[in-house]
């Protein structure tokens, strides 16, 4: 037959946006790799200019970036990574966005709204991306918003056993949202079996029409409350669910979360508040200005070097969303 | 200027498949119009086939179907309309789908399934349609599955107006689930301020690992109770949270959902169960077999109606979802 | 350079939907490996849910289905397997529809129809199959619908070489349709020259405008006539066809089609006609209520599984349709 | 409401390339109208320019061109003005293509081959055209290879009408190709039932392998014979089918075609024939040098006319291929 | 004929972004319309939230952004009002962006880096643009980046008209960039006939590697420089550009351009420069801090309006970037 | 795990149009391989066949085409080929364009005109191209016109390695358009710093109403000129800044282009011309008529070669266009 035939072989390249420079080292050491070497920065006017310092031709390239604030930044600086990856000639390229920007935009809320995470997955896949690497998305359905495979991980197994390895006191799971009761049942299981409660926060169940208040429906009386959620943004509504835990009898608060978006006045809330420790994960990057003494930060670098290689090797993932 | 100019005017047509004729011809009643003649028959092996009898070229084409079962039939029917009617030069394609086919598998519950809502939108898509109108989607993240616009529909005026004409015993309204509350306080605002409940069916809320039960969060006693869904499947779920009520000391149990499909024991479940009513809507034909004596039909044709017209005049659809 | 290398390796995946067990057993057998562990199953309202028992990341996946009736639940639900393999990394994605859904409508044969066999094709698309495999389409201008590779499998050679040590009388190869008479002349040349002949349906040739009569084109008198055709649905024509032989003269008719669509009444037809023997394929399942004394069925899986084989390795199909 | 409201109208304009100024000039006057002013011009190297001289705004073009030879300069010119239009606004385009580039190629009749016709299809569309207008495709498939509305008109009773205006001896209609029958038995019902026949041409059909010759099945003795075709390339089939025809002992032949490709020794070939007249229309531009005295051409400009009429003002042009 | 049929009309309505509220403010009242109510805000991670106020369905929508710092937030604020037009049934949506993002980056100017501006324009498409109105590229291709009609505006009568006005010495066109000479070509065909003139700016022409220099070749002595170009950045380039004028003897100098990016030093340079005008439009906002007592801002509102205006009425907009 | 697992491979394939069967043989040659076979000739109708004689299924196939008169049907027959592999199961398909059809329409110069060159890149896409190797592109931007990886490879080492061996008088580097002077300023750092001029060529800098003329800007006075362009296609441009280059004092000219278009009369205009040499590349095919004893020949075949070798191996191409 006509033509030129060798062995075949494949390479993994992991790549990283400026945003969040601590946990892309951490995974490309999980990785045992180095970063690829890139160029990036800012324009004067705000356009950003990246460039890879070496061949990806024919690799399979891993681009990572963490979305905290100035997001749609780091948004378009991993968008043109991808484009110049798909124009530089890589064989596939997965972009790993831990906290998926614009996730809570995920439906029309009210009519002629936008629905900002179907656009962002739509983005990524003009840009060229082939797949997604998320952890703990906002909903579900948004693995649905994009045209190809999505690996969905969770971080619970993470915070959980920092959790247990920690309290030995009687614990009580408590989710600060009626609609994400499901989230608090895997915590509960995960904890063998600790008592579950949420906070009706709209309105007195009672009484729909009067003033707000946050009630917790369960038994925490006596026990230290781990209330989990999958982000920390303002830290309004949860550390307000703290306070309705101790007016409920509990011993104590934990905060437990994904996604320490930590905007405006969420440090001096979460500092200020009844909690005791406030658990998060290094999807976002936490500034100096962002730590206070209650917080302890986890790293979901392993998690994410363990779905690269898995995904590189053509491992299995379920495994890592499997409680 | 060269060339030959006229009038633009623009015509609406309505057609419908098979599957929910009575529907069908409510709707065109509604809008004063009548359904587009149309030929539709299955061939020996199942293959279906259709053909208009009118031209719909350069018409505003809404296209009708209601996916009870065989549903994998009505879809397809419904697809080769959308199909001939691209071909056929319609200017503007709608699908109607009231009760959106697969609208429960919109995410992965678990590693290497589909996501077949997504698939259903793209099919749709790829078919020819221009747009969508749906009514009481079982997740609203599933417009974003659309790439174009979508109608979401309510029913809910329609089912509580209906309940305030019959009812005015004193009220409660409860969610066999906790993960749709949400719908529940749209039901309390509608009647005036009735009181929330809700079913914690997995498991008691503080003993998860024991066996299920069902335990009503929630004051019901001496309350007829306003069991709210969006769809009656199997009848499983409701049936037991409608006992469940009763046994918290409910004066009754009155049970509303948007769509029928009441497949399999649904019948013969809800008619011996202790509800004395069930109020539900024509999204999906209610043939004479499913029709029992507690059961009442409300029809959504009204509704449809309401939103063709809007979307033809360019008027405003947001309206029919404000409750 | 920056990243991590290994060597390369791929891997074939066959997996199955429900509709014929028996050929998707045979295709993996003669491929020397197990069909993919799947789970599939109807819920109450016909809607089909899958799910993949093993990891198919980074694979080259098969997909098998058999388009008996009910033809559009088959279809729905190769389509989610599709979708389903596409979101769990699958690396190509080959459908393998022996008999391609909805054939016969691929073109408008009057004006405001669908051209289905085009929408199946963009909906095996949409879904992510990547190739499609195909046994005997009713016009080869189908493989243009799909944009991709079609490799389109002949079964004349299965069929030619079972008639031909079976049968020594003298042969004659009748066309029940003057469109299809090259095929038949492919299986003349098959069988060493056999003579041609075909039936001329419509009307007398001589007019035109009077009852339509069967006639035979051709020489058959005292041979035995081999009546070749793509499929068998209702049984109607072929055997109209079979009577037209005999009155021709014929020594005997036996009958032979790759697909054994068999509705309504052709089975009792064909059991009753002047034919002595009907050769078909299993391309499609053929149930016990479907089998009669007169029936001989030939295994297609030994060119399928050679085709998946030859797909796989690289090698090349066109040897499978060179007669 | 804000905004500015305006009434609609819509506008009509018919742009042509350079392949056949005088079918674009009838077309235009059938019309009522005039061509859009157009600059079109080949560069030295062959490419082609192209440009329009008013604004096509919003307009509902028509872009008219013939496909003879050089056939794909014609093509690209079509492209080239498709591409334009779309980037200057108009509304909708829709190509006219009265003999379809490439549609012989509708297949792979063997591996390796491209399915030239899909790829045009493809070319158009990517191009930016919205619908085709296409006369007596070779295959009628060939219409699902486009994403979008075609209409495809029959020239048929442009050319039966001037047959039954100039013949009146008793007539018989020949198809030189027994795939080709279906067409012949549109003629004769045309034509009041005239007697079919068709000429056998691949071999004889009793003796397969042996040398080909063309024989006349069906009674066209006495009988001056309609030999009907889609098209005359370079005329030896059909000149051949003639020379059956009166060795079969008919008074007389008429050849009819509607595309007059008249390839290399075609002209030749036909002059010399024993028919005695040759009808066809000018979807192809007929040259001074193609013109010989037997030659009769059938304007096909009123019938694109009427269908560019009909499609503007949304009206049917399914009654354009009703024979 | 079955159906509902009205007289069609159109709606035109204008969308702005909050980049630059007094450009959108100026284009509405050129326009006698006013802006549809528009909801706007960023969420305390960065976020942005639209919303508009009334319906669009059915409407000509144009949204309208200015794309100066911070860009990529304006960039993302127009990319989800677009897709919440293109979800709320908008029946054409037009992107107005004066200043088009990422324009410099047109090209790989070396291996790997990204082509920002061709993902501008498919981000565009995506979000449901179906039409760009854009002035000054800064190269003309980057109209081909973007599948559907680009028109590409020119602000150099609006600016040319100024100078005319204003100074009647004897001028000079000079261009800071020998890659840019034709802008200037064509403002010296719009000022009479003015000497051109450049400045060669990489290095002396007789010893390119040695030290860079500005030198002007043309020329310029005793003559007033109009400097153009079409924006400034930092400023450091067309200064230099001034002084080299000076150098070469210029009566004096006035710079001209389109964007007034200004970024960094770009106004204490401007205005410490030796130029005594620096003329510009408000293509992109120029706030307080950025105004010097040389500036001169001409605004691009009446060119903008205008071509709104042909693209609602299908007129021509040719005439708007004729000189 | 259920499967068969092999090892992998990649194989090259090589194949080529009829267009410049002299560069495709040297490719070859310098890639150590042959062509594979490859049947193509042209219809009596100007339609062109493809097949290709051996299996490509799972290469990796490299398409190369010369583009010179005719310049469509080179175009289409690539066209043709990248179809014929796509439906062939090519794994991955590069179309080799040295000389990029259209190049010179890369945007609208005017209203109402096509972008030619992103059109044909729009169509390499949809016949199945996934990547781009050219050469020499008359503006970088082309690359943004095609959605993949574009290898833009510049011929000027190897021009430069002939002009550096065969010259040794002092030398300057003249570009005929101010437009294109970067290449001369590549071309200058290329012969160790030789001075740089430029042609202007509109008209006279400081009477730009009058009559066209050729003015030499920088000093040529006493050196040979090295007059660069990218193509040379009447030779109309070329030779008039040749004979200016003489009338400001060079001691010769030296004429140095990529692409050999030379249409019309450009053969004789180059052989009258006061130009001693006139160096070009094989991009395009010289045949024997358009040879003259001025011209010298370079092949681009080691360039391809190299390229294709490095995109086969995924090796770094950016090196072959670092200068």
């Amino acid at each position: 037959m006509t033509g030129i035939t060798t062995s075949g072989e494949k390479k993994l390249v992991l790549v990283s946006g400026r945003a969040n420079a601590e946990l892309a080292k951490q995974v490309a050491e999980s990785l045992g790799t180095e970063l690829l070497p890139t160029e990036a920065y800012d324009f004067a006017n705000g356009e950003i200019y990246v460039r890879f310092g070496e061949s990806v031709r024919g690799c399979d390239v891993f681009v990572l970036q963490s979305h905290g604030a100035p997001i749609n930044d780091w948004l378009m600086e991993q968008l043109l990574m991808v484009d110049a990856l798909k124009r530089a000639s890589a064989k596939r390229i997965t972009v790993i966005a831990p906290f998926f920007p614009y996730a809570r935009q995920d439906k029309k809320h009210r009519g002629r709204e936008p629905i900002s995470a179907r656009l962002v997955a739509d983005m990524y896949k003009v840009a060229g991306a082939d797949r997604l690497i998320l952890v703990d998305l906002h909903t579900a359905q948004i693995q649905g918003f994009f045209d190809g495979p999505v690996d969905h991980l969770v971080a619970l197994p993470i915070l959980a056993d920092y959790v247990k390895s920690n309290y030995d006191h009687d614990l009580a799971v408590v989710s600060p949202d009626a609609g994400r009761i499901k989230v608090a049942e895997a915590w509960s299981a995960s904890l063998g079996g600790a008592p579950l409660a949420f906070i009706h926060k709209t309105r007195d169940i009672n009484r729909p029409n009067e003033t707000k208040a946050n009630r917790v429906v369960g038994e925490v009386e006596g026990r230290i409350c781990i209330l989990v959620d999958d982000m920390i943004d303002t830290g309004g509504t949860i550390v307000q669910a703290a306070d309705a835990c101790m007016s409920a009898g509990a011993a104590g608060v934990v905060i437990v979360a994904t996604h320490a978006v930590l905007s405006g006045p969420a440090v001096e809330r979460l500092q200020n508040s009844c909690a005791t420790e406030v658990i998060v994960t290094n999807t976002l990057p936490i500034t100096d200005d962002k730590r206070f003494a209650k917080l302890t930060e986890l790293s979901i670098a392993p998690l994410l070097a363990r779905a690269v290689h898995e995904v590189f090797e053509d491992g299995s993932v379920t495994s890592l969303f499997d409680v």
